[in-house]
């Protein structure tokens, strides 16, 4: 079925009008009278809604609670990579069920937008996890987020129940290990950028309370690593 | 280190003289007398090697066995999808540890490249492989793997240990359930194309001794779907 996104104010009405591009998409699918469409305040909210005559209005017919979040809360924090490698994650990430994708910088990324230019990237990150979440009938649109300072990252990444840095040297502790230590509602992944993290990062994080983790002993490509971890963690947790 | 692949009949002398792709790659990467270098022949031996003046030559100074290929052999079974999707999953699967890729068509697939163009796809398909491989210090390099129909991949999954077809209409049996079965040491892993696998499709893999497993509520794109299923497989299996 098809899916909308619209403001939490929106979906308190009994009528429904798709406005902007939800409106444009509406009329590319030639959407009709009388067929049924999901609209969702993408924060987990959902209403089952009929189309009217016209094809841009929507009358609210069962209102639920989505039933495609995950039970887990998975945050991916990855360090600012080249080009188009961000959004490549922040799409797989929302598929795959990614609570929200938080970009930060490291050491060695050689990529990292400026004050200007970020605001509008931001916006464009943002539409892309919109439009994965729509195709892949997510309840809820993860946040995109912005931190200026690898400090911050891992300050907030620790808060999870489970903190992981996702490490290429690390050897001895798998993700298994840190996953099975005690139940979790919520997980940080964090990892680096092409080059890697710095050693004195990966130590910053475990002061922070990370735990630094393998992902087996071949080297993955900075957006395969979240991506990899993200798969593991939701099947670890039940998901699938 | 520095990763070469060779013939395994380079493998069998003391002196490894790198020529073609490799010998390229070494003048990038201006290797220097006294310099070591990983040589593998592509089937998970290796030879860990010294670098003579001239910097084309190397001399073995230790067999060994690769220590990065995967205990568990995954076979990731993709119909195939439109433009560049195949290639980025044979680079993610290949980095992620998969024995080989078998591209195969059905029903719904819309891009299926004919015999003339089939043979230069699968070429460059394999140096993909290649390239990922070397990337992520492989020791084995994947097989990418063509066959012609839909029924011959049926029954060349179903010889795995554990043969699952991921179907996004499923509900009832996840792949956890599939892969705790019993122990296993091969799997094989088969998804659809972009407009999914047709209701019979199903029913056929059925027949053939598929196990049909969700991968969660989610929809997952046909690029997507092989990449999520790998990594649980290799969690699952103890990798990381």
């Amino acid at each position: 079925m098809v899916r909308f996104f619209v403001s939490p104010e929106q979906m308190n009405s009994d009528r429904i009008v798709l406005t902007g591009d939800n409106a444009q998409h509406a009329k590319v699918l030639r959407m009709k009278e009388g067929e049924q469409a999901l609209v969702c305040d993408g924060q987990g909210r959902e209403c089952l809604c009929r189309v009217l005559s016209g094809g841009l209005e929507l009358v609210v017919e069962q209102r639920q609670e989505s039933r495609t979040e995950a039970a887990v809360r998975v945050s991916v924090y990855m360090a600012f990579p080249k080009a188009d490698k961000l959004e490549h994650v922040i799409q797989k990430a929302t598929e795959l069920g990614a609570y929200e994708i938080v970009a930060f910088p490291s050491g060695r990324c050689v990529s990292r937008p400026d004050e200007k230019s970020l605001r509008k990237k931001t916006e464009r990150w943002q539409k892309i996890a919109l439009s994965a979440a729509e195709q892949s009938g997510r309840g809820r649109i993860p946040e995109v987020v912005v931190l200026d300072s690898f400090r911050e990252a891992l300050e907030r990444a620790a808060k999870a129940d489970r903190g992981i840095l996702l490490y290429e040297n690390e050897r001895a502790t798998t993700l298994k290990m840190a996953l099975e230590e005690a139940p979790f509602t919520s997980v940080s992944l964090m990892s680096g950028p092409e080059g890697g993290l710095e050693e004195k990062e990966v130590q910053q994080a475990m002061e922070a309370g990370l735990r630094v983790c393998t992902l087996g002993s071949r080297i993955l490509r900075c957006e395969t690593a979240p991506i990899c971890a993200l798969s593991a963690v939701m099947y670890a947790a039940g998901e699938f």
